[in-house]
């Protein structure tokens, strides 16, 4: 989950240098930005600052990112032409400052023994953004689910180029150091479950089969935001672990998983309480995890408003627990 | 779920002569609005016209309707003294525009062979809106998750009083003629399973048990968006009838919900699809459902843009399956 942000001072002062997107694209500020939140918190493993939407716009789809109204993208995909437009771009060629960040963070974070995970938007979560033309204003969806349900297969077109488009970009991100790489599905779980298994379902397991066939050692991990009544779907597209958010009990999703390693599931406004509240729920979600097989971590990326006390008191309640 | 609303309209038309709390608050208004969606669809069971917010208003604190950003309450609810503040309304002498609204829609509703049913916001949802001051911006409800966390003893007095307030409001519009009420709770799917035991789930169950005590013919109907996780949670609260959203399967659903009747669940967004998906959809949601016991029904509210032509076609499905 994202671990840097608006919530550091440092973060703050590295926007005042240059726009998201320049983080995004130059290697020194991506990896700046990834390396503060490990520098003042000691976290176990580092989570490349990077933006779901960077590949899309290296599909061949502009994005402006706004700070009003989030990410915009002026010319959204709306029929069969506009897919057959898209690129399935070689991620080295048009998108090297990602895998050049990567690099540069193993040389910084080699010597310190700590991990670098990267990731990508799922497939579905993509094409939402890139059907509505940025995030959806109503909440509904209801641009997406027009052409899934109106015209499906100028739908599956859009989704195999961007399943083809992510697994390039997952495997660059292997092949430049990353030591497994998470598939993080913001929208998914606004589907209807059998939409999900038409729309969803068969492009994150394209992925998962495709970095397994080309990287086997490499864990890949499937995170669903409100992915709780879908968790049997999600273990069977072969992802390695399990990304849970707070909305479902972790001691009932291990029973469903069976011995499917999971992450999470700490709601992130837990760190705006107090450091016993969040000491006692850190706590609870290990003890309900059964100890193996549990990367602890919140359920959703951090917020920007989060106070930084509340990340202290979270990691030291875990230190405490797994020294 | 709410059947009125501007992709009708006559909708419009009464918009624009009276602001959306003027409709929620002057009788003849409510009514008619209320019955724009009998007279053009001939739906089988009519909703009244009014807003979830309207007793909070009662209770002392001011709503103000946006076109931009929603609801907003300028006076939120964040510490002790604010919840002290707040009254437990006698809803005849606080809202008589609503028990007004409902007998009126009763002589209108009565030869047409339709019944009606009330509703309120369920108490954490209400919660919501009085401790965010309006919709969370961050759509995370950190404002509300801080109070609940650092603060539950604050947090259990609010909820509680909008408990006993939507008790005796939800009696109120059953002594006035309403054949069913629906606790309406939008926002209690973005707790984790352990806050909707200890802020929701209670205050859902105290508005229920207190029903059935007052009215125990009149059937009450439990609706969480996002649900899909706590469905036994929600039948344990003695709810007649559980509202599902879309995003769980209804056999499925039926299977953990055992006798209980459900209603929903089709996805708002199907009627944005062509007449034949819409067909296909409903049908296979009946079939599904099991042929008993099964309300169909949107699983929320219907949108802003939603065509006619979807309706319709959902309508004229449903009669040919149920003549």
């Amino acid at each position: 989950m994202r671990q840097a942000g608006r919530y550091l001072p440092e973060y703050r002062a590295l926007r005042e240098r240059a726009s998201f997107l320049e983080l995004c694209k130059t290697p020194d500020l991506a990896c700046e930005a990834t390396l503060q939140p490990i520098r003042r918190f000691g976290f176990d493993a580092a989570i490349l600052f990077c933006d779901i939407l960077v590949p899309l716009e290296a599909m061949g789809l502009p994005v402006v990112f706004t700070e009003e109204r989030g990410p915009i993208l002026p010319n959204p995909v709306r029929v069969a032409d506009d897919v057959a437009r898209l690129s399935v771009p070689d991620p080295e060629a048009a998108m090297p400052f990602v895998p050049e960040a990567i690099r540069r963070l193993r040389r910084a974070l080699d010597p310190l023994g700590v991990p670098l995970l990267g990731f990508c938007g799922a497939p579905l979560t993509l094409a939402a953004y890139a059907v509505e033309g940025g995030g959806s204003k109503t909440g509904t969806f209801a641009r997406l689910k027009s052409l899934l349900y109106a015209d499906p297969q100028t739908a599956r077109a859009l989704l195999d180029k961007l399943a083809r488009t992510s697994a390039d970009y997952l495997a660059a991100q292997i092949r430049a150091g990353a030591h497994a790489v998470q598939i993080f599905d913001t929208w998914a779980g606004a589907l209807a479950p059998r939409d999900f298994d038409e729309f969803a379902f068969p492009y994150a397991q394209q992925i998962v089969e495709e970095l397994h066939r080309r990287h086997p050692k490499t864990p890949v991990i499937l995170y669903v935001n409100g992915g709780a009544p879908l968790l049997e779907r999600l273990a069977a597209t072969g992802a390695d672990v399990i990304g849970l958010d707070w909305r479902v009990d972790i001691a009932e999703a291990r029973v469903r998983l069976g011995s499917r390693p999971v992450q999470g599931n700490l709601d992130p406004c837990t760190l705006f309480a107090p450091a016993e509240v969040i000491a006692e729920r850190a706590t609870a979600i290990v003890r309900a995890a059964g100890g193996t097989g549990h990367i602890l971590n919140l359920g959703h990326g951090i917020g920007p408003d989060t106070p930084i006390a509340g990340v202290e008191a979270l990691v030291k309640t875990i230190r405490a627990l797994a020294p």
